[in-house]
């Protein structure tokens, strides 16, 4: 096995490589045929690696891409998740090198996707065809790579549903988030979920001119700003009615279990270029960004944004505004929560309109289960060291559904960096996290074969 | 006159519109070689026109283009100020027709500039040619149309100052304002001043993933609104220490004299599409659009805007605010409030950068003198009606200017309407505005010769 390795390095990267040209970004319709060009890829390198029905299923959006390998019926299966579908890049401007010709610099790959998830699945077909080369597989696999994650998965629950019998497993393998630091492995015991909207504040029919008209009419992004201002308090706690009502608060004990987590406060602010940190009155910084939800805005635009000075007082106003949600908040109701909420809101002298974008349920994983205790052992073996229990703050709202209709959990096994930038310019997978992850996966099939026997 | 303005009305129209098809967006430096041709082709149409010297002059920005005609140094002198430069022409998809390929519908011509300014000053070019051409000139005639006004003027102030001899002259005419409607003429009295600032909020030093992040750190989107939303408090007024300090309250009598404009509430809200109108509380919206001071974004813009959804923590945002300052304030001296006031509320944990654009001062000008009188005789004789003054909410900064430096004052013969749109989506000007513009201006170089000998 370590011989197979060290002599397909340069191989697995350069297929890695090409992997990160093909722009596969699921949220903008003119990248659609690169879309399926990536899953034709995946469907190639899963048969190439020795994986059987390679396929792509096709669904209302992109297709998903599924193989797998039967070794022996009597021995447990694990069925990997991944997504080969990308973050859009912009803004372009803020890229040292191309988003889509991947780089190398600093032991680092820099490109859109090199992380999240392109690099962290790709890890798990070259570990499968280490195996199937080598030793062969202790374990049955199933592979399942979609192109809808970044756009909320649309499609996979109804796949999902419908092939329940296909993708019946022990366990569900996922490659997509992050460990403390390559000094200090980790392992994710739960995610966010998250409800995504778009609000459009509409004032009057037409721009107009805000010397003639300017302090007779409601402008729409001066409406906007203060609708968005005033969900949240004065202790940074989220100003919607409810919406605190289901949150699953921790007891002391597990509030100071999660915090022996190593963290730097200093390191954080200097990393981030940041003077201070801002959040809930009452909870550490890494617990704003695991166990509290969140309301962010995404992204605000309205009138005009050009070179120099218009003096228009738009008609309109937009934002995109997400909400991260723990335990025991669901996707649904909080939506429904916002937008009875915002809509209530809003002046006389403006409409408002809110359109949900796509949400995720949050998600715990058990610590005490086989599934937990391989991947734990796995990485003790590949590391030289235990992995720290963590929750994380981002969302791969797919856990849950899999928890729902297939009945198994989801053991979170990434090898990220939060400082890989994912979702940002210049998105970058360490070499080492890399080849590191394809080498602590297989110890994963054979510590869960041994503990399931 | 009358015939000569009748055998010559569709010439006059097609030289109008072969100007408004010239795209001169003075804040845009993409247009910069369209904004020299639109002044050549102002100064070929001043010689065309009778007038001596038609030339233009350079600055540090967009040209001036000036000319002259002295007929008797006896006799009284009009300087005719006006601007060839217009707004940028976003969002251009909201146009019914492309804003630089004037389109008549309903007797109307539809163009960036139809209005503001190039169908105003260019009355003024057509007047004079018709003087010259027919009974001659009653008065010496100076015209400056410069291509900076939308851009805040800024390199007009020096050309005024370096060139005052040349603009010696008894009294400024200027169409660039409104009437209250075709069957109500009006003279404006005052006008706005302007500060115009651009700010943005910098957070974290890149983009970041609003899972891994949401929540610990400050969201500059979610800041700016914060900062924005506290700019008025909830009575509408503008919360920044000592913006009100200079404000020239209006006593209860210049108040009820400024309330007999007619103004119907209802249909105002119907032509804008609004159910309610909404501003500072204990004013009316004439007065809030005119007597008070405002304080609008003109533009907001940060994190992801595309299509779809991206959970990104923007690392910036930004926005325009304008501010319609009245008597006495003074632009520099609001600039300067807003900007230690803006900075001052920043939280911890996002840096803020102010930068000024261009600032006016407010003007009033005096009902009483024999200016104003020939003005107002001469929509007399050409409307049939005495016009009623109004005060407006734009601004023309350079009226103040020219009164500090060359001590003559400004009347405001603007034909418009609060309905052409100036600054939005199809802007347009009526054909019968145009053409009584052209035959009420001569009756004013006829009173003031009449009232000055």
């Amino acid at each position: 096995m370590t011989a197979f390795l060290e002599t397909n390095k340069q191989r697995f990267l350069d297929e890695l490589l090409e992997l990160l040209r093909i722009p596969s970004v699921s949220a903008d319709s003119r990248f659609k045929d690169d879309v399926r060009r990536t899953a034709e890829f995946v469907r190639d390198k899963l048969t190439a690696a020795g994986l059987d029905e390679a396929q792509l299923f096709e669904t209302a959006g992109h297709p998903i891409v599924y193989a797998e390998k039967i070794v022996d019926s009597a021995k447990p299966t694990v069925l990997v998740y991944g997504h080969y579908d990308v973050q859009p890049a912009d803004p372009y401007e803020l890229w040292h090198s191309p988003p889509f010709e991947p780089t190398i610099r600093n032991e680092r790959i820099y490109a859109r996707g090199a992380c999240d998830d392109k690099g962290q699945f790709y890890m798990h077909i070259k570990a499968i065809e280490a195996m199937v080369a080598t030793d062969g597989l202790p374990c049955n696999v199933k592979v399942m790579i979609e192109g809808e994650e970044e756009v909320g998965s649309d499609n996979l629950g109804t796949f999902v549903r419908e092939q329940s019998e296909l993708l019946k497993a022990d366990v569900i393998l996922i490659s997509d988030t992050s460990i403390i630091s390559n000094e200090t492995p980790s392992l994710e015991t739960g995610l966010r979920g998250l409800s995504y909207v778009e609000v459009q504040v509409t004032g009057p029919n037409r721009d107009l001119h805000s010397g003639v008209y300017g302090g007779g009419v409601a402008n729409p992004v001066n409406v906007l700003c203060e609708m968005i201002a005033s969900l949240h308090d004065e202790n940074g706690r989220i100003n919607i009615p409810g919406f605190y009502d289901k949150v699953a608060d921790l007891s002391d004990e597990e509030r100071s279990e999660l915090a022996k987590a190593p963290f730097d406060l200093e390191e954080y602010k200097r990393d981030l270029g940041i003077n201070d940190v801002m959040g809930e009155t009452g909870y550490s910084t890494n617990e704003r960004t695991s166990i509290r939800p969140t309301l962010d805005v995404n992204g605000i635009w309205g009138g005009y944004t050009g070179e120099g000075a218009k003096t228009v007082l738009p008609s309109k106003a937009s934002a995109k505004i997400s909400m991260r949600l723990v335990p025991n908040q669901t996707p649904n109701e909080i939506t429904e929560l916002f937008t009875r909420h915002f809509t209530s809101i809003a002046p006389a002298g403006v409409q408002v309109q809110v359109t949900p974008h796509h949400g995720g349920m949050p998600y715990v994983t058990p610590v005490d289960s086989v599934e937990f205790e391989a991947a734990s052992k796995a990485f003790e073996e590949a590391w030289g060291k235990k992995p720290i229990p963590t929750r994380g703050g981002g969302s791969i709202p797919i856990t849950a559904l899999f928890e729902e209709v297939l009945g198994i959990k989801s053991i979170l096994m990434g090898f990220g960096l939060d400082s890989d930038a994912l979702h940002s310019p210049n998105e970058s997978y360490g070499l080492f996290n890399f080849y590191k992850g394809i080498e602590t996966i297989p110890y994963f099939y054979k510590h869960y074969a041994a503990l399931k026997s």
